[in-house]
Formats: C-alpha cells, structure tokens, sequence
C-alpha cells in the first residue's frame, strides 16, 4: 500500500531498499503525524473544505489512533511503507472517501515536515529538561564538596589548586553554553512548514496561521521552498546542540576515568556501579563513564555525517533526506541516556578528601607563596626569585591554606549566580 | 623573549614547531589584547595594586600600543613568539617594573581567552551585519521578480510551478534560521573569562566583575575552570554558528551554478563576472559561486575539524588549544569574503523570464488542474483519473495561469513578515 | 551471566546502559569466535595445556556451535551480555570445568580482536567481490555504447563532446583506485593479534605462529601493545576503504539523478524501477539512486565518526572501543548493499540514443574545429580566431563526426587494459 | 594574463575571490608542471606537431625555468593567477607563436592533474621515509630499553606488566599499518591522467603512453574522464594515508604527556626541550608533544573536509576542485614537521626505570601469580581463588619477575620480524 503505487509491481529489492527501517523509525514520529492532520483537518474544515459530518469523523478517527499510539498498541506492518501511508489507511478504511480527503492541499513532503518539527521541539525539551537535571546534580555537589582541594593541571602537570567545587561547578557552568544551542535549536524548530504541500505551496486557499495556532508553533516558516529547505537544515541545527551537550558529557567522562585511575585517584564508585576483579582489588573499571564518553563522541559526529548526506544538494525534496531520521533520532536517544546514565552515577560518586596531601602536590601551593610575597610588597620579580630559590634549596614549605575569593574562585563558587544564569538561559527560547 | 624563557637556549626545532603562525594570527588579536589589558591594569588600580602613577603609564602606553594597531603599523617581529610578549615587551622597555606589574593576577591563559572573547563578539557581529545586507538583497530580488515562474523540482523531476519570488525569499528566510545559532555563539561569547588565570582562579583580591563592566561583557563566565574549559567550545560553538550560514551560501550558490547551465538556463550574469570563451559562446562558468560553494563547504567541516582537536582532552589547559585559532580565523574571514561577494554578485544576477516557456515544463500545471477540479467540486480520485486521462489522450492543455494565495506562496510571499522575523533574531542576543 | 561477575546485583541500569546492542551485533561476529576458540584449543593442547581428551570435546561442542550459527539457529539471551560469556556458557555447560580452560591465556580483549579481524578480511572480500560486479556490468555497458555520444560539461557548462562508453568506463576505472583502498585494509587486517591477551601478552608458553598458520592468517601483529592498538586502527582503515567506494558510487547516482531530470533526460528506468504519477507522465523519481547517494555518503561520514571515538585515548583497552562495532558493522552491509542494487539496477538503465542532437549542444563541437584547423596547418590562433568568427557571424555548422583515437578517448576506451588493471588489483592483497 | 581572458575587464573583487592563494600554493607544483611540459612537447615532437627546433626551443626555455625553481629564484607575480599562465608567458615571451604551442591537445585540467600526481608521489614517498626513520627510532629504542619494566593499563586501571620494550615498539608496528594505507595512496597517484584534457580528451592524435614513459608513471588513468574524476579522489586518498599515520603520531603524543604528568613520572625530556618553572621545577610542559597530538589530530579531519568539498558534485571539472590545493598541502607539510620532531624528541627522551617500583603497581603482578598456579597444576578456578584470598588476607607478596616467553611479549619482542614486516611494506608500492 504505497502513496505512489501506480499499477506496476515493484521490484522487491527496490522496496526493501528504499523503505529500509523507516517503519521502526516512524513510529516515533507517528504522535506528531496524527496531531498535523487533527489541525490540517479542522483547518480544511475551517476554509469549507471539509463539512461538519466530515470533520467529526476524522477527528474520531484520529483520537482513536492517538490513544493507540499513547498506549504503545500502534503498529506499522509490513504492507505500510512508513507512518503517512498506515494512517491515510486506516483512515480510509473507516470513512471511505471521507478519509482520502485529508489530503487535501497537503504533500507527504510538508507532512513529514511539520511532524519532525514537533517531534523535535518535544525532543529537544526532554533534553533540556535533563540537562537541568545533571545542572542540578553538579551544582548539589560543587556545593557539598566546595572546600575539598584537589591538584588542578595546566599542560596535564601539576600546576595550581583547585578543588571539587570548582571541578563540579565548572561542568554545571559549562551546560549554560550548550543549553543556548538547544534554545537555538527550539527557535529553528518552532516555525509551522504545514501547508508548504510539495515545496512550491498549492492553489488551495488554506490557512497556514490557522494550523500554525492549533500546533502551537510560535511563527510560521512562511516561504514554502524555504519550509521545505528546512528538512536537513532543522536536523544539522539539533545535531549542533545535541553534539554541544555531548561535548560537556564527554570531557566530564574523561576527567573521571583519569581521576580513578591509580594514578590520580581522586574520585571513585561504589562496586555495584563498576566492573572489577578480586585479585586486583584496586581495579574498578569506569565503564559506564568510558561508554558516556564513546557515545557522545559519537553524538559529536554527527553534524558532519548530516552535512555530509545533505551538502551540495540542489533545493527541492530529495528522497536522501529520509535517511536523516535514523540518523538523528539515535543521536537524541542516545544523549539522553547518557544525560541519565551520567546523573544517575554521580548520585553515587566518592571523592577522595585526602587526595591533595601527596607529597607530589606540594609544589601547587608555590605560585600562591610567589603571589603572597606580592600582595607583602615585594616586586613580582623579586617574590618570585625568593621563591625559586627556596625552592631549590629545600626550604620550601608549602602553605596549604588556599584563601581564594574574586567571583568563580575556590572561596567564592558564585553558585547563585550560575544558577541564575542556568535558569534564565532554559527559558529563553520560550 | 619568551615568556616562559628560563636561560636555557631552547632547540630552534622546537621553537619553530611550538610557535608556528602565532604571529601573523595574533595580529587580529592585538587590539583586543591591548584593550583586555586595560580594563585588567584599570581593575588592579582599583583593588589598590597599581598606584595612581603606574596606571596613568601603563594606559598611556596602552593607548599608544592601540593605536598603532589601528594604523596597521603594529608588528610582531620573529623575536616575540606571540602578541602577549610583544606587548609586555614594550611596556618593560617603556616603564620599566611598571610594565611587568601588568601580569599581576593574570595568566596567558585568562590573557588570551579574554581576546578570543572579545574577538568573537566583534567577529560574529560584523558576520550578522553581513547576512542582514544578504537578506536584504535576497529579499529586493524576491519583490523584484515575484511574477516571474520557475519550474520547481522535486527529486531533481519537473514537478510544480515555483517562481523567482520563492526561491530568492527561500534563502533570505532560511538566513534567519542561521542567525539564531550566531546568536546563541555569541551569547556564549559574551561571557568575561578575564580573572580566571591559569584556569584555576587566583589568591589576589581581584574584582571580575569590574572588568566585565569596563570591557562590555554581559555577564561572566564565573567558575574559573568553566572559563578555562570555554578555549575551545566557544571555537565549536561559533563554528556551529559559520557552519549554519555556510550552509545556506553553498546551496544557494549550488542552484546557481545549475542554474547558469545551459540544460537549465534560469539565470546568468554579466560577461565581466564570469568566464568563458569565444568559440563557445554561450559557455559563462559561474567560478564565483563553484568557489563560494567550496569555501562554504571547507567551513562546514570547521566543526569536525575543531572536536577532532579538542576532544577526548581532560580538563584543564593544553598547548593543543593554540592550533584552533587558525582554523577559526580562517573560517570567519572566509565565510566574510563568501557573504560580500555572493551579495555582489547577486546585484548583477539577470533571470531568464521566459524559462517556464519551454513546454517540457507544461506538465508542471498538471496538479494544478487536478486542484482545481477539486475546488470545483469532483472528488480527488474523480479529479485526477480526469486530467490523467485528458493527459494520455493528448487533450490536455495547461493553464499556466497560477493563482497561489496561501501564507508563502507564489502569490503571497509574506515578505513583510519575514523581514520582521528576520529583524527579531537580529537583535536577539544583546 | 557477565564474565566479569563479582557477587554484586549490578544496577539494571548500569546493564542495559553498558550491554546496549552488542548481542544482536555479536551475532556477526558468532562464526569467527568459534573458529578463533577452536584454533586457541588447537594451540592449548600443542603446547600440552589442554589433554587429547579435553581438545576432542572442545573440538566437538565447538563444531556444534558453529553448525548452529550456519543454520541461523544460534541465539544470544538477555541472559548473556555477549557472544563470549553465550559460548563460554555453553561450553562449560556441556564440559565442565574443562570448557573453562579455553580462557587460559586469553582474555576478551584479544578475543574480540582476533573475531573482528577474521570478521573484516571475510567482508573485505566480499565487497571487493560485489565491486568486481559492478565492474563487469560498467564494462560490459561502455562497450556495448560506446558509440554513443553524450555531451561533456566542465563547470556544470555544455563543453566538450563525451559518450555513453566514456561514463560508464570511468566509474568502472575509478573502482580500481578503491580496491587499493580496500586491499590496504584487508593487508591490516591480516595480521593475528590471537595471543595479545589484555594487551600485555602473558606468561604462559603459547605458540602464536601456531594459531597464524590454523587461523589463515598472513602474518602475525607480534607486539602484544600494537595488537591491542589494532582496535579502532583496524576499523577506521576499512572506513577509508568504505568510504572511497562509496564516493565512486555517491558520485555515479549523482550523474544519473541529474541525467534522469527532464533538463538533461539522459538515461531513464523501466517505470517498476521508479517512482512517478499518471498526471505527470514524464516524472519518474530516481528514489534508489537517491538513496544509494545519501547511503553512501552517509558512509562517507564513518571515517569522522571512528576517529572521533577513538582520538586522543591513551594506549590500552577502553570500554569505548566496543561502540565502533555497530558503526563499522552497519557501514560494511550498507555498502554491500548499495553495490548489489546499483549493479540490479545498471542492469536495466535505458540511455537516450538520441540526446546529443538538441541544437543546445552544437557548440559541443566548436573545439574540435578549432583543432581539425590545426591538425591542417593553421596556428592555434588563427584556428581560433576562424572559427569564432564563424561562430559570431552564425555561420558555424559543426561537423558531428567525434574521431577521437588516443589511449582513454571516445574512440578508444582501453577497455582491455583497465579490465587487466582491475584483475591486478583484485589479486594484490593476497 | 589570465589563460581566460577575453577583453572584459574582470572585476576586481571576483578576480581577488577567485585566484586566492593559488600562487603562492602554485610554487609547490612548479618544478612538477616544468615536467609534465618537457614530456608533454617531447610528446608532441614525438607525433610530429613541434618540429624539432620548436623542441629544442622549447626544451630550453623549460630547464632554465626548472634550474630557477630548483634554486628557489622562480616567483609568480600578481600578474598571473597561477603557474601556469607565468610558465606559458615567460615560453610566449621568449620563443613567440612557438611557446604557445605547447598548449596544443592539453588543458589546464590535465596540467594540474598531472602536477598534483607527480606532486602527490613525490611528497608521500617523503612521508614514508620520515616514517621509516621514526620507525628506526622507535626500534632502537625497544631495544635499548626491552628490560625495563612500565604499569600495562586497561581502562585507564593498572592491569598487568608492560613494558618500555613492548611500548616503543608498539608504536613501531602500528607504523607499518600506515604505510599500507600510503601505499595505496602512491599507487593511485601513479596513473598518468596527462592527455585527458578537459576531461573528454581531444581529437589530437595524442601518445599518452608516451608521456607515461618520460613521467615515470608505472600505468596509464586511462578513460579520460576517469582522469579528470581523480581530482579530488586523489585527494582524499592521500588524506587517508595522512590521517592514518596522524592517528599513530597522536595517540604516541597523547602516552608521552600522560606519561610525563607527575601522576605518572615514566618519561622526561631535558630542560630545553620542555618548558617549565622555576618555582615549579617538577613541572615540564610537554608543549612540543602536545602540538604534534594537536596537528595530527587537525590533519585526522583532513579527509572529512575534502569530502565535503567534493561531496555530491557531478561528474566533470568544477572550479570547488582548486580549494582542496591549500588543505592537501598543508596536510601533507604539517605531517611531515610532526613526524621530524616526533623523532628529534625521541632522541632525547628519558625513561624511568624505578617507575614500576611504586606499591600501587604491585597488583600488577597477580594475574601472573594466578598464571603460575595454573602452570603447576591448579583449575583456573582454584588459582584464582588461592591468590584472591592471599591478597584479602593481606599475604599477597608480588614476585616482579616477569617471564613472558611468547611471539611479541615483553620477554620476545620479535623486532627482527618486526623490521623486516616494515621493510617488505616499503617497497610495495614500486
């Protein structure tokens, strides 16, 4: 049963390659096509396309769907080639021509369209909706551990203090950036293409700002070729926010599989949550933070296996833009696993509080004793070569006691105002 | 005169490999190292570690330093290994202790994030300006040519009547998608990282609050670690932000390049703005656009390029960070070049108004007739085994009149309302 | 059933997070784990680990699970995380402790090593094999219409006389330059890395050549450490394999949607091969080609991907590794899949005899005249400026008569001699 | 003096956009596009279109251009767009109508061809030689160091002996991987493409085998448009064996700055080759590794940009191929400055041979002892239980003799069969 079916038997080899695993992959969009044609339809009936008897029917019809599909009982058979052409049947079949006419002044090209717009502003809401938890969570624990010191590296050497609230509090900070990249997103999502029908609009006198209040969409993508440009641009957008989120995720995996190893440990996890041995019982195998970590380095390749599907092709439809979807919606499934996976396991992290005190960390402590001497009046230079020269001749003793307080330093975290920046950037694009 | 200069005699090899073209890059560097250099010698004044007299020197040679940049007269000769030395370099000379008291509370590290802050905000600023005079001329040539039909194609195949008015007002509306991810680029640029110093934040009473005043940030990026961490994903995000705007230029300039074909013929320009060759006259290679297309192409993979770079590094400062100011720089000054030139061009686009003439297009109009029946009342099946059977017969004849009045069609492009839209997102990020 | 269980409830979530999709993706690898057990048992009783007694059952159950995978009836549970831990079950199982000793001096690591590397030189050869189809079927097509002429654009502009046999032959060509590609691949691949261990080697007196020789293998990896760097090494090479085939064949279903379009109208398809609507008779949609080019580029896009996983980790195992198992295997069966229908469908490619002689083209031949003046003894210049004349004064006839004879032109393809290159090729790896 | 020029004035900013850097890219070709015009006019005296004084002239004229490239005295001025269009002026200017006949049955898109193949197998048999001296390094010092042992890591967790034998000479092998993939590069740069003209070849009576003969190309791209369509696959295939030797450089670099942090102390550099503190004396900054991780890693997206620049583009010359010139050779000279350091560091690396001896490492050792246990008699089962429990108990007592006796383990680490893999896959390509 295909849209385009046309007398000839296709050649099997040619369904099965071109239909591929759009069944499974539409079953995600399939909420999103049933609430296009709800609005499509009042929308008809609005301009007298459809009459009262008409309208009341397919909206029957299609709430039925929808609770099917809410209940997880909707299914895509093999005699479908994707989600358009088993909903037009069932439609069909149970209002006759009635079902045929929905549509009217509609393209499979614009339906799919303003069902990945909607998928995508739900989606990309789920992922900030994460996101402010893992902020949350990393804020939580700048805060409970903001006076354990730990080494802070330049270059992977030994450098300067830090500490777990800096640490924590940086990765909670660093989500604010990725969170405008999803806003960005959100705005590019939120514009109504319903009704650019093919790519060219059509000669019905629909009404696009109708559907675009019933969707809830903000503002119309009002010229139809560029509602139709936006298949592959709306994709390559997410894939932006999506592998700028991975990118704080998997920096934070790496710091973690470093800080446990022997070499650093500074933090660890309960047993239960990692993989070990008991004949190396030091041995605790991050792999959930290595999996985090492959999986949003992965995440982050995705723009350029986007931009290169779409790249260089002509405007108007091609039927490459299918193979976006899979593309894309394992990008977003899999980072919010990830979101969860990574919030769930820091529940459970153990910082070393003892971990500053190898002798090896002493030489953090001899830029601030450079700095003291300046503040007591010395010149830079002079601090510095009184310094080094204790240094070298074994009279260093390091101050342990770190007194930082300008604005985001080891004494002053600003959590406050992180939080508030966090909170007024999830709002923005609403 | 290295900064790290320590009296051994570093390997040239070494130096060679480690400095590479910091110089030449810093240049664009320079002015706003200079100006991060003043708020940080004004901040110290104000914490009371610059005396009245140090800070009237060191602004008098500052101003002096920025001048001469804006001259073009400043250089960085091979003696300096970046613009940070060559300044320090010349405040020494000139003021003695004075000048190196400058580095108090400051780290190359917060030095240059602070530049490429600053850097960024200008840059993606002078980029927006850019693609408003684009939109502009997009949309001038939109009004312009509103009347005039252009065979719209779906899967490369003749498919629907389009128009001159569509396809230039498709690309200025997709522009406004590509300025929500410059402006979510520079909402992350917008944040003064000055203070954060070797990434872990400093024992001096400094006041960042101060310099993000003084320097026109909106707000800080406050965890010290955070601000260090943005080396590198500020780079990512703006490239999101160039990749997006590249990507509208190469397709557009991909149509035209299909376009200007003779097995097309939609569009062409002036002798003196393309090349070609006498013996065949109608060849016009449209070089520019084949290399705006390449050079946006180049940019797209900007993205990949910077992860491949940053990724997988743990926290912290590392040397590999130097290496993404090329690629950046690169991709900023190119997609600039690309937007001047594509708007140049598109001054003296002239477009073939009899194009849809050709009668391999009459079959354009075929849905058209089926629509219309519809709206005279025959059912869609009814409708279209009509015009089907009138085409297999050979009776059918189009009525190329095309009467489109829907949001964003041939007949109603909505041009008010995209310009609006588009002058929202200009003024979004401030 | 995990191998690393240690008497803790590991969270299901950790599970499900960590197992993801590897037992479906291990069932590729099933065949080759078997074979690399039975060459290890092999190995262990050569060197008197393993009694006659315990090799026959092994030997035995082995055999067992192998006819079990060839009849498609070996299954992995939920039970087991992989296919290691679902042999190891049986094994131990069927034979007690004497299943267990198969692990002695192997770990999973250079278990999975050794299965990918027997796995990669099976698909390896099977893609060279359906290139060499593809091959055959571009040959056979550039004889059979090589008389065919076809016009040649540079710039995407009319330019230069070609034909059928040109373009068909040159993808033919070009597939030999990826089986160089591939051949390098299968050259990596070809090496044991049976023995490595975790990485380290081990302590026992295994026979590594031992395993080569029952393996087939060409060579061994010997260092222990490159063995266990061969994971990801091993898998972006044949991405770079992948990729320049798909590029070949990205670039093949590019021309032929162009030269589908009613703008050019070069080549069509039986309507069972294509998609279309009776009211627009002459639109039949290129969808398989389409795919082929969006599949393939997609697969261009793995090298980006692996690298991206794999950069900047240290030397030693990462669980990060087992993620470019579902991106390497989904790249190989794509690919073979998009070779397969483009060679079914070549098989039916219907060329326009007749598309050359649109009066479009008649400056196809102005170059020629140019050189035919030449050839009889006028300057390049004079010949150029005659024929411009004659063109500018509408005088130019041009003579349709293409005699192009040098090695590689119309009028000699060297079919034989790219078919010997080709053969050569094909043998090179072994 | 444009090669195109044809009376228009060419506007300024579209000729600035258009030639670019191409000059000063230009210079790498030069002494390769002398070349390929000596074989090209010997080619054409050959079939009897330059009489033999026109050779002689000609033949002049070219080896007084090679000797001033050769002395690096050759210059292309703001004149001329590229290298071609100065050698064609300076043969025009010196020997009149005889100088222009060199053009005869050539275009400039086999020129460049030819350049950038001659170019391209020049270049990587360079890389493979600073490959096979990186690879002597790494040999000599597996060698000198086999005894000392180094923690061997899994997931970042101490796991099992290593050591500095099997390290070096890891990387040593994983080179050998990297020459295959180059090899498959030179292999497809060694096809003559000289001939192919525009693309469709010509009517001239050309000997391409001829040239083949006098360039030292070991066979033909024979169909002519094959030829032209290796433009940008050359590229790319290059950028694979690039990235694949980037890929071993960068991982080397990554162990070598993990290995110099003080959290792990196994390798050091003198002083002036590292940068550092004097108030920090243990700290050595690794700057040189991590630019060289850095450039490799850049260089590893080098095949991801010229796809996308190459991406979806027919068949036939497009003006985009000229962008790939800067990548590619930037690509190919950074590697080369990577892989020079790389082994000028190596020289002067230092080991610690005490790093073993720290406690934490003691776990290493028992998988060995549960080995042991085997070897004398217990179940795995047994043993592994028996050394469970001693180390629960507190009775553990690490015997650090490592006695590894296997092909490529630390006790047999078969350098010999090692170099002489290598040896056999440098010559393959000849």
């Amino acid at each position: 049963m295909k849209l385009w079916d046309k007398g000839y038997t296709i050649e099997k080899a040619v369904e099965v390659f071109t239909v591929g695993n759009d069944r499974e992959l539409d079953l995600h969009l399939a909420k999103y096509d049933v609430l296009g044609s709800l609005a499509h339809a009042q929308m008809l009936h609005h301009i007298s396309l459809l009459s009262d008897d008409e309208l009341t029917g397919i909206e029957r019809e299609l709430k039925a769907i929808l609770q099917q599909i809410e209940q997880d009982s909707f299914i895509i058979e093999a005699d479908f080639e994707d989600v358009h052409s088993k909903v037009e049947h069932i439609l069909t079949e149970r209002l006759g021509e009635t079902g045929k006419k929905i549509h009217t002044a509609r393209s499979r090209n614009d339906q799919v369209l303003v069902d990945l717009h909607l998928f995508a502003k739900s989606e990309l809401d789920e992922v900030k909706s994460l996101v402010a938890q893992l902020f949350d969570r990393l804020i939580q624990l700048s805060e409970q551990h903001q006076h354990i010191l730990l080494p802070g590296y330049t270059h992977l050497q030994v450098a300067m203090p830090s500490s777990f609230g800096l640490w924590f509090g940086a990765y909670a900070e660093a989500l604010i950036d990725d969170v405008h990249l999803l806003n960005a997103a959100y705005k590019i999502a939120d514009q109504n293409p319903l009704g650019s029908a093919a790519g060219y609009g059509s000669s019905f006198p629909i009404n696009r700002t109708f559907t675009t209040e019933k969707l809830g969409f903000s503002t119309l993508k009002y010229n139809s070729v560029a509602a139709q440009m936006s298949r592959g641009k709306l994709e390559r957008s997410i894939s932006f926010g999506l592998a700028s989120v991975a990118s704080t995720l998997s920096k934070l995996a790496m710091d973690v599989c470093l800080y446990m190893s022997q070499n650093f440990g500074f933090v660890t996890f309960p047993d239960h949550l990692t993989t070990g041995s008991s004949i190396m019982p030091h041995k605790k195998n991050p792999d959930v933070f290595e999996l985090v970590r492959a999986k949003c380095n992965k995440i982050q390749a995705l723009p350029a296996e986007l931009i290169m599907v779409t790249n260089n092709l002509p405007s108007g439809y091609h039927r490459d833009l299918q193979i976006l979807k899979e593309s894309l919606f394992s990008g977003i499934f899999t980072l919010k696993s990830c979101l969860e996976i990574t919030e769930f396991m820091l529940q459970h992290i153990r910082i070393n509080e003892k971990a500053i005190d190898d002798p090896k960390y002493d030489y953090l402590y001899s830029v601030e004793a450079v700095n003291n001497e300046v503040m007591n009046g010395l010149s830079f230079r002079e601090a510095y070569q009184k310094v080094g020269k204790s240094i070298a001749g074994g009279n260093y003793n390091p101050n342990k006691q770190v007194n930082h307080t300008h604005e985001g330093s080891i004494g002053n975290l600003c959590i406050e105002e992180i939080r508030r920046k966090m909170e007024e950037s999830l709002v923005l694009s609403r």
